[in-house]
């Protein structure tokens, strides 16, 4: 794979991912919005479809990886680190398109976002805060927890990947993103499908306490662009607790892959 | 394939793709239906295994595209035009069909959509519009921002499922509908499941501005048929809006084909 | 495939088959139940995911048909009558068992199934009707409504599923429950999941108003074992009813069966 | 596969299944979780694809069992029982580690298990009991009643596992964990993804009385952590309960095996 593929699979698929994730968060959160207030399950198989819409697209140049934790856990497993800068540049270039592109899918809910005076007499309803819908906010404000939830989710992910992408689906010198011999970074079709899968199950088990960043582009470039978006009343952007969702995240699929260099 | 096979084959796939999907919507919307009321999750659940049911059906006959907005996405990329005319038209016709075939299983249903006198003393329940479970609306009527949604939605349909085609499944010549060497358009078992799962992030992900037309005929042929159907209290079939689940598709499949050629 | 391996297959995947299907609605239904209340979402995906235990379960020795009116369509497709017998009596059985399964899971709920006096002064729960745990019951009662609604949810199952199988898959001679060159009667792994997956879209999309029995087997083997359970305050077993989801799917597996032949 | 394989594959797999298991159940349990009082249907997909996840992370050390009565019923089939303590040593090791995981993911939420102070003023949200996030309770308090739910529920698991590894996968002699010629212990890639679904429609279907043990480890190893951590009002492990949750599915494992070895 040259790298300008390796760039261009990983911005279109981080984009779509974070498309459809935003998006997702979008739906869940925005007044008119036919999805509004449909709940955790709606939010998890949309982050875990947002990923199978993704790493199928990006499947075919780049191999479909679309986070840099994963990126992290393939290069140490394989030894191979010369490629990683191609792959982090296309996924935090991808992840802030994604943000843009969601904000014009729900451009008018986002406009509509003022306060509402409700249709029975004196009541009205409240702007809602943005940020959760591009990034993750965490119900307790805890850095050492919050850290460590982040670097144990990341963890669930990036070791089952690399135990479905197996040793000898792994060609020495290319090191990340092995598309050869399949459709797909996992070397067959169905493997991608798995782990979407396999966020969905983040999502509902792991995501209660920090909203599973498990993925450094996916926090911070959407937040990169919240910052910049002139949403009304969009609220703060909470640069605060922004490093968390990154070393978090990086800290966990760096440990997946020597995890599984260890066991297996 | 012959002509008559892929008319046939659109047809009989595009009018189960519209029995499932306003079937779901009836489902949610109307009283005395058991999943009254059940939420968002069963909507994009229902249209996603719409897809399912009705590509897998049509796969054999005419490759399962059951949507011109894909026509125009799978024959951009391939150049091949000649047969698109055949695939729209055993589209919106089936896409009346099933209609009409939603209609017959809730006739009971609909028939009920009167005025109903609560057991409660002083209540009663109101008919509920029925437009929606046929075709879009969207929550905020504005035109631009209701095509930008359409547009995008469909690019994210679209884009995936060309790269999941991929370039080595398609025979020069033929162009759209490809079934030989797998059991369905995009050349192995899975891949309309693929696409099923696909549609169910899109709804989750995308569908809270203007209820995911994505498909002209799905939107178009239901809407022509509620504006025959005899429905007590069926509302207005809204013509003022219905250009844009048409055009916007129509766009964003042609995009879709285009970054596709561009990128790939 | 001998009868007796047709027979003990189709017995133990219906009993499995009911033993779930019937289980969901008990857990939705009962008191005392941790899913209690649940929702349409776990209807359906709990009788979808109930096909899948009991025909994966069957595929190795009858090919996992375990439901008539699927029995009838196949019988229509291939021309060949000899078997369905075995089939149906198998089906039947395992039905009535798996019924009796539910019951003993359910045990506890069952027997709890009496007036509870609530924690709130001067509150109290009345029993639920059990029948709609065991059998299907219309939203609203129209035998010619009803009657199509189950034809028609039928032949969207059986089509599809003729379309799935394919013609070469299908062994002349045998017609029915095809495992050779395959893991289950369709051929592929995969296909069983497909047909489950399906079975979500039914009840999502067109269980609304009756129900969605579209199997004789899965409706009359457990209301003949209702109207015989020691269950409080069970209510009736309905049988002014029974008919409608017996014939309906018989004619819907037939004309699915004929719609096949016909166009593919 | 070498004793040490299998017994880190199991331990990883394991607590990889109870990370994910006992996290839905604090996301859907605690206060302070995004998940919380989001329903039954984000515990059975939780559970579901938490075997999913451990699965397939074992599956190349180990086969991927993950389960006391899985391998109980595996030996039963195969008459092997010479590494069946190397399985069931990993395997409840594992489930205690995936406890402490579980507790770490979610410390903050843990720690606030205290009277919360609400923002209306008088009211007050109580601490929650914290058993339910890490063993199974019944519904209504019944030993026979209970065992006999857990055993029902385990066949359903056990007996459509041995017939999807099928007779011909398994290799005389090593017995169970088999991994030869597929990526998992069923064979092939999408087997142990049927198992994951089929663990969705157990937990839908038969999880009502007693929240679906089905595993012996799973039950056990997390109540032992349970009576050691320091959780603020963690109320009892209720140990009179325990034997129910093993027992019962351990006998489940054995009538699986001995079923299957009858009938197939």
């Amino acid at each position: 794979m040259s790298n300008g593929d390796i760039f261009f699979g990983e911005l279109i698929g981080t984009a779509i991912l974070i498309l459809f994730g935003a998006g997702v968060c979008a739906a869940v959160t925005l007044r008119f919005s036919k999805a509004r207030a449909s709940g955790w399950i709606v939010i998890a198989f949309g982050w875990g479809f947002a990923v199978l819409a993704g790493a199928y697209t990006a499947a075919p140049l780049s191999g479909g990886v679309i986070n840099p934790a994963v990126t992290f856990g393939l290069a140490v497993d394989t030894g191979v680190w010369s490629k990683v800068w191609v792959y982090l540049l296309g996924q935090i270039t991808g992840a802030m398109i994604g943000a843009i592109l969601c904000y014009l899918v729900y451009y008018a809910q986002f406009a509509a976002n003022v306060r509402q005076t409700g249709t029975t007499e004196g009541t009205a309803d409240e702007p809602v805060p943005t940020l959760g819908i591009f990034s993750t906010i965490p119900e307790i404000r805890n850095p050492i927890a919050n850290l460590m939830t982040e670097i144990l989710a990341t963890i669930a992910l990036v070791l089952p990947i690399l135990a479905l992408v197996g040793d000898d689906r792994k060609v020495e010198g290319i090191g990340i993103g092995l598309i050869e011999g399949g459709g797909g970074i996992y070397g067959s079709g169905i493997a991608i499908l798995l782990v979407s899968l396999l966020v969905v199950g983040i999502g509902l088990s792991l995501g209660g306490p920090t909203g599973y960043a498990i993925n450094p582009a996916r926090d911070l470039g959407p937040r990169i662009i919240h910052s910049f978006l002139p949403i009304p009343n969009k609220g703060t952007s909470d640069w605060g607790y922004s490093w968390i969702p990154v070393v978090g995240p990086l800290i966990g699929g760096l440990l997946g892959g020597v995890i599984y260099n260890a066991a297996f």
